[in-house]
């Protein structure tokens, strides 16, 4: 892409966003701005209208995705194309959502009625579980459940659960095991109760390092209870995997797919089984309609009307051609709370990479960092930042309905959720306009871009369709950038520098004097401390 | 600072940094190089080996340092003087922890018999409630503390509560309602029990919109459970402000100074009423006892021995000289999970300014963006674009005994914790080292910088020393950047925003049908979207 006679145009028009008569204000107080930069779709609406753009460069951006074969990619992606090329796969997330009859081929099989053959056992496996036809080893129902996974095995259903916990009416608490830090441990096995607990081990290998010993960790800590570890572990792995060996009896094993990956994997079994027990089937259902119906207006909608590849253009546009190099995910909703950690994971591990998809060094632009906390919150720790210092995009996410309509009382003449609202809308406005003032310490330069997207309330579909909506973005975005958001190499190093690590210390618990012998005098400084318990001095 | 000799010197060795025998690999493979890049004080370990920097540059860093007086005016800080130019005030939190004979003048007063009151005050205050002396209304011992306060009343808490909360044996649960959002009002009240429930209401001004619209709604909620709050509520506040009004009674009041902004005040009452309440005085004691050591040395260690002027110098380097924008601060410890969000407040709020201390236009660099998640939870998510993205600076904070030292069970040779530690030492090195491939998508440039932060246990002195090392480092920075540490302008045009909005808002519900009139056309169409509860189209 980078050198297209559209990439310099836009490197131009960058330059030319530098003059006051494109600031911000400027812009937004053109007739029909708003009509102009918003959309909607799938119960989500998209306001746009206080990002640094005009029609000219969004035009521009769109003759980009036209020349960079977009949309193309990501219908051939919902087909199953091979879109992972190093790693030679297909990426079907979206497959698991979509409950259309047209097959979809991947070697020759349609892949459609495996997936959906395993949402069936989840919804049948919750079902009996909160029936309590199926129990523990002493018999009393399921009351937690602890998911053992780490990465994109839990950091989207930890989004949904949390926002979706007011309706977790199911009588079972979610726990995430998911550091290998013994405190992540000790503080889960405090607060459960061992004999109505369910272990939910999800990895696509069953090789992932932290995952294994927390499992094994986990057996221990039953054993020690005189619990049988086959009444109460759940897997979720690939088919033949050593979490699917017939040797190592569990209650369950839920099918992961090689066409999914771990970031893409919520509206997989990865979140289909824990969120189901906590939510119940029936809501897991229906986030997967509402991820299907954004999935589908992200492959049709045509390319000016479409949500997340107008949203992937406004990344490009702000992190390749404005220079922005991060953005803050601020949703006005306490209940998003883990919105923000999803989205660094999904966006950071798809799009942080310097290679392009097809295997050459990359010059092309990439991802930025991602952020965010909850506002107001977010009001009070780093907006001085985004008003007077170091500029970034924000965006914004704004909830109509609250699922707590009986908080009522009122302040200022205004409801607390009125109060929440006046905040969001202040805030883009502020960021925008600015305000000129002698004292620069009073002064506000604005024009610092925000979007915002709001839903009418936290009702599964409406977050299923956020979930879709960053997943098909983000992968807009790498199209865009000609990078492949389905490989993760560059985790691979520090995974092989740890093995050599852990064999050292394994070393060293098995008295072996020279066990530092291959150690650089750094990491040989760092096992003694370790061992001593002792910081030196 | 800009236009110093050793500003620009600087700015010529960063082009040096870009040379090949600057790379990281080549510095940590000289002799005694962590010897000579770390420091130990107040039982903390700073290793700055794998920071991009060597001996020529810090000492020209140090020289800016002697050249910007950081030291004398850390010191006169410590002593009351008035650092904080734009608002004409002081700057004290070290005093809270300051239990030295020495008085310290402000105004011609010595304000530290006040702040020892207080903490007699909340001593005295958290053992009857801890003894059952002082209860509700209906004579039960309080069980659950929800904390009122946003921002800087209540991140840094949330932090230290975490940290510790393997040690939270008061029998207390406690809740943080910061955000005005009726999702997280109606997540607490659906947790606690009213009858037992104390109420912490953290408020310098009690002004503060969010606070206030909280309070309100808590005392409605405490009446609609025939609860009087006269013995439900304690206020930290100003002396004087409306919540120290005798004509509204509550349980206790505890007082804030102006001196302590609320970044810096987990030491003062703000951290002390809720900490005590959780983990006991003693411990709260404790804390301040490992704050206040880190306080002595900041002042008191030369230039070249001291840990937070050091870590703050490298800020500088990185973020104005080495040009990183960002920072992320991985905790291998998932107890302190809260930190990076509690320094980013506490960072982003101090350095993310456009003035200088002394009211002109700033141009002479600031702060730049932090986040952070537990580590190795990190390594499965944006550290794919640490290894082979966008390059930033990381802060590894690790915890050589575990507060869990039963979670023993072994995988592949080592116990669970040396599995963290073996990531932790693996990804700083593989940060810094890199690995060249054939495969541009396996090939890792490395010179990627960082710190490791190491200490012995989660003790509370430990976490009262780390605390008072990111506060130092914090004010250091600004001191060399020329910049104001202690004010936050950039929050007052948001808040002037919603001010606006709020009042159309309560003119709306008041049935005004031109509540409308004042607002910006994108102002006025949110305001209707949000009473009709429906997005559009």
């Amino acid at each position: 892409m980078a050198y297209s006679q559209h990439w310099e145009a836009l490197e131009a028009r960058a330059q030319d966003f530098e003059t006051p008569e494109k600031h911000l204000k400027q812009l937004i107080a053109q007739p029909e701005r708003l009509a102009a930069f918003s959309l909607t779709a799938a119960g989500l609406f998209y306001d746009f209208s206080r990002q640094r753009v005009d029609g000219q460069t969004l035009s521009r951006l769109h003759a980009l995705a036209e020349e960079a074969g977009a949309g193309d990619r990501f219908r051939a992606m919902l087909q199953g194309a091979t879109v992972n090329q190093s790693e030679n796969r297909a990426a079907l997330h979206t497959a698991c959502r979509d409950l259309s009859p047209e097959p979809i081929l991947v070697a020759g099989t349609d892949i459609k009625p495996a997936l959906h053959a395993v949402h069936r056992q989840v919804a049948s496996f919750a079902d009996d579980i909160h029936a309590g036809r199926l129990t523990g080893t002493t018999g009393h129902p399921f009351r937690h459940v602890v998911v053992i996974g780490i990465g994109g095995s839990y950091l989207g259903t930890q989004f949904i659960a949390h926002a979706l916990r007011h309706r977790a009416d199911k009588g079972i608490q979610l726990h995430f095991l998911s550091n290998v830090d013994s405190h992540n441990f000790g503080e889960i096995v405090t607060a459960i109760d061992p004999e109505t607990t369910l272990w939910v081990v999800i990895s696509k290998s069953y090789t992932t390092a932290e995952t294994l010993a927390n499992t094994r960790q986990a057996y221990a800590f039953m054993g020690s209870h005189g619990l049988e570890p086959a009444r109460h572990v759940v897997t979720v792995t690939s088919k033949g995997s050593p979490g699917d060996d017939p040797d190592n009896p569990v209650l369950a094993t839920f099918h992961m797919f090689d066409f999914i990956g771990g970031r893409y994997s919520v509206t997989s079994a990865v979140g289909g089984v824990p969120l189901s027990l906590y939510l119940g089937y029936d809501r897991f259902a229906e986030l997967l309609e509402g991820a299907a119906a954004m999935d589908r207006h992200a492959g049709d909608a045509p390319a000016g009307q479409n949500l997340p590849l107008t949203a992937a253009l406004l990344d490009v546009w702000n992190t390749t051609f404005l220079a922005y190099p991060a953005m803050a995910i601020v949703p006005y909703a306490a209940p998003l709370d883990k919105l923000a950690a999803h989205i660094q994971q999904l966006s950071m591990e798809s799009n942080g990479k310097s290679a392009t998809g097809d295997g050459k060094p990359h010059t092309g632009g990439s991802g930025g960092f991602i952020f965010g906390e909850p506002g107001t919150n977010a009001q009070h720790s780093f907006f001085q930042m985004a008003h007077q210092g170091r500029p970034l995009p924000i965006e914004f996410i704004g909830v109509l309905n609250s699922a707590y309509p009986q908080v009522q009382s009122t302040s200022k003449g205004v409801t607390n959720h009125q109060e929440l609202w006046a905040n969001l809308i202040a805030q883009a406005d502020a960021l925008a306009v600015g305000k000129t003032a002698a004292d620069p310490a009073r002064s506000f330069t604005g024009n610092r871009p925000t979007s915002t997207i709001v839903m009418a309330d936290l009702a599964p579909r409406n977050l299923g369709a956020l979930l879709a909506f960053y997943e098909a973005r983000t992968v807009y975005a790498a199209f865009l950038w000609g990078i492949n958001p389905f490989d993760q190499f560059g985790v691979e190093l520090g995974k092989k520098t740890a093995h050599g690590l852990r064999a050292a210390m394994a070393a060293q618990n098995a008295g072996d004097t020279e066990y530092a012998e291959d150690l650089e005098p750094i990491q040989a400084f760092y096992l003694d401390m370790l061992s001593k318990g002792e910081i030196p001095g």
